[in-house]
């Protein structure tokens, strides 16, 4: 494995680790915390787009493992995100068409690690993920991932729909997964494509749907509403591998 | 949810527990303890073919939650298991061909409920689980399940091996899922079918593989060895149902 989650607590810690370029995932600071310092911290912070937490003195406490923040903790991770470009990259150098996840949302860790795990293994070259509303690359992603953190790379972007729209001009086409969509089967899912999966209660969010090209559904026999997450990512999955790979409709 | 799980302590209200035909999960009794109270109900559990274990004290009081346990504590379920022959019944009063699950061994809880879950949405009849060396219908796989648990039947047998020739002589097929077969998607999967899926480390055993008219790989184009056993289930599933009600190979 090559990703570890770890905190970084205090002024000078924390003022380092962005000055050494570290990935910071996620910062907390104490709410109304305004001097020098700490304000160089915020402002390095909203420069990289990390996710900033103003919480009060006893959440700080509760989140510190050193009780000595200073009024600041990053959760920094040693695992490195890749650019969606690099991925796009990848599938030029293997002579492929793109295959891409990307997940509008996703919340639980072992859904995300069995997610890039089939992402792995249905070949695909990378798994975008939104900054924000979605769980990052935690421990427990990376175990649940059985290993395919090491291979998969995983994009973080600011907004999923802008990041769809510049793929679109570069030929890729979206399909989500929705119950409302026609039946996979019926659908041609042979060109450079996304697939787009939605969050574990409420799906794929408005505005990225509006941005898919294909809503795709899997046929249900039963009496309950819907797959978990990573099984319906799944078998979406494998019927993009299917219609490529195995001779298609 | 019609399920729950619930610990019964002391000797009388196990007794009673059997008495009334509640099932029983699992025994704990107290090892060494051989008086005529407690030789009576392991005599009975032994008829009903309870998973029983001797333990010493200092464990039987951690798993109390009364610390009255006199010795012995079991598992009853409120969920009732289904019988084998239901699910055919089922089966033939829709006019469908059988197409039931059989877990050799899954250990995981949310793997189980989300497999019950697919096995919903999927229109099979029932889910096929071993008495032993498999997790049971706790809680955690009642809520996994999304409520699938309450309208997908599942029954526990003791030898899955045995189950599956019975079921031969009714015609069903068997197909497990194995790296080392051949892909999916080149075989005929329109007979009725019971899908075997094996344990999240070993996968399936000798025996059970042994008594399986095919074994299907999913194709993988990764550097990781497996998919999650519930994905893996799920995609296999789904290429039964693509199959028999999308137009076949």
């Amino acid at each position: 494995m090559r990703y570890e989650e770890f905190r970084i607590e205090g002024r000078n810690a924390v003022r380092e680790a962005f000055r050494s370029g570290k990935t910071i995932d996620k910062l907390f600071v104490l709410d109304g915390c305004q001097d020098g310092p700490v304000h160089t911290i915020i402002q390095e912070a909203k420069k990289r787009e990390v996710i900033l937490n103003f919480v009060a003195k006893e959440r700080l406490d509760q989140i510190s493992e050193t009780g000595k923040h200073q009024g600041v903790i990053a959760f920094a991770a040693a695992y490195e995100y890749a650019s969606v470009e690099d991925m796009l990259k990848v599938a030029e150098e293997k002579g492929e068409k793109p295959f891409l996840f990307l997940l509008d949302g996703v919340e639980d860790p072992h859904n995300l690690g069995a997610i890039i795990r089939t992402a792995n293994l249905a070949g695909a070259h990378g798994v975008i993920i939104p900054k924000r509303h979605a769980v990052g690359l935690t421990a427990t992603v990376a175990k649940a991932s059985a290993g395919a953190l090491n291979y998969t790379p995983v994009a973080k972007v600011t907004n999923l729909s802008a990041t769809m729209e510049g793929l679109k001009k570069k030929g890729l086409w979206f399909v989500c997964g929705d119950m409302d969509g026609e039946i996979m089967y019926h659908q041609d899912f042979t060109s450079p494509m996304g697939l787009v999966i939605g969050n574990e209660g409420t799906g794929v969010s408005r505005l990225v749907k509006e941005r898919c090209d294909f809503t795709a559904s899997i046929p249900m026999a039963g009496n309950i509403d819907s797959l978990n997450v990573s099984v319906a990512a799944g078998i979406l999955a494998y019927e993009i591998v299917r219609q490529r790979k195995f001779g298609g409709n």
